[in-house]
């Protein structure tokens, strides 16, 4: 008898895999900035969102001076501050660190299982089959429980992100519905980019958002997105060229993406 | 009384610097391929040169199933197998791995100090200031001595480069002319690329090259363009998708640049 993985099975039980056109404009993962550096602390933006936008039109990123969290979709953007406000934001503002792509769905499925989210990194894993693949996900749909974060605006001397963890902002919305924009980037682009998952929420009507720290999925359609390249934008400036890459931030960048102190 | 370092002093003793017009196409190093699956096996070509050279004009790279070298050179490509023939390539041929910008000089200096391949690196050290810089270097001039290195092409089941260190063929020119292609990449770049500097040959009448093990400069001039991004365009291939990036390839790389088998 053959057997299957919970994965499989779940599947076959919940998830419905839809035809989708695939006409990809720009198949490069776009970063403004440097994802070490920007965490290490270099929070003053250099990148105008209408050069970023020239390169995606769905994505995430950073405002200036790390006031909140980004979400770029059909080219539009929107912070979402400490405060929990959330607003569209002038394509002429500047960020630090954004990354972006064309988004063109190559795969959809459906689930209405109640994932977690790491059940949902267990479920998008046994779908994107491509260990070194570099993943862009549009999920879509309603949600038991969203919890979000967002950092309030900083102030010089800058500390490294891992240690202003005690300063994230935290917002839950339970029965509520949006759109996760999401990358799952491979091991080899680690350093430049933020490798693993790395998911940001925005609200149907707009209102709410910030980076995911946790959740749990009512009925979601998943797009994906799969990119050939990658291009990275290095900051012209003298912080930028005086900045001590040999430190190991893995661990950091961990941190900082999970919203966990330790 | 103020000190001045070593190369500084020999900056004021044999180099001039010119000025230079810097109109720029594009500032971007493409890289075809990824340097650590390439070093780790992957040597069979997928991408055609015509492809690379949309990208730069200028750069060097590996031929197919590891053949020799390639030097990249106005448009032109250059491959010097391991019996040291040395001839043009076609566009339409492919390449596993190749680096390519499009070069525009920012600044340019000359030197008639004898150089060793270390003297020369510290040297330029003392002049690319940047340390998290991506700079081109085109060397041009004479040199009392140049000895490159080219492999034999591999047949399967492929070895790490490293392994094949004892394969590799010499040559050494002495009293010859003509260019180096070269490359001084940031510590960040690691993985895709291959960080710190990475230097080919071509002599004066396309007849001799290789990836450069030393040398020993008589007259040069140094021209150099300082890069502000980077692309990477990463092997559509069951064999990349399956490749295992968790190995740290960073010692491999080093005895490999260096032609060295310890």
């Amino acid at each position: 008898m053959h057997s299957l993985k919970p994965y499989t099975l779940l599947a076959l039980l919940c998830l419905f895999v839809l035809p989708t056109s695939a006409q990809t404009k720009n198949n490069t993962l776009y970063t403004a900035g440097h994802a070490s550096a920007f965490i290490g602390g270099l929070y003053d933006a250099v990148y105008p969102y209408t050069k970023v936008l020239k390169h995606g039109d769905f994505g995430l990123g950073a405002p200036d001076k790390l006031d909140g969290e980004v979400l770029i979709l059909d080219g539009k953007i929107y912070q979402t501050q400490a405060t929990g406000k959330t607003f569209e934001v002038k394509p002429t503002k500047l960020t630090p660190f954004a990354v972006v792509s064309f988004f063109r769905a190559k795969k959809t499925v459906k689930s209405t299982c109640k994932l977690s989210k790491n059940g949902l990194f267990k479920y998008l894993d046994s779908v994107l089959t491509n260990q070194n693949g570099i993943y862009a996900i549009k999920i879509t749909g309603s949600f038991d429980t969203i919890k979000t974060r967002a950092f309030p605006p900083v102030t010089r001397p800058y500390l490294p992100l891992a240690d202003m963890l005690p300063l994230q902002h935290f917002f839950t919305f339970n029965n509520t519905s949006g759109i996760l924009v999401d990358y799952r980037l491979p091991v080899f682009m680690d350093g430049p980019n933020i490798t693993g998952y790395h998911f940001h929420f925005l609200s149907d009507d707009k209102k709410a958002g910030g980076h995911i720290v946790e959740l749990l999925t009512d009925s979601i359609t998943i797009e994906i997105d799969e990119l050939d390249s990658f291009l990275v934008d290095i900051p012209q400036t003298e912080e930028f060229n005086n900045f001590d890459f040999k430190k190991d931030r893995r661990e950091e960048v961990k941190r900082v993406e999970n919203g966990k102190k330790d």
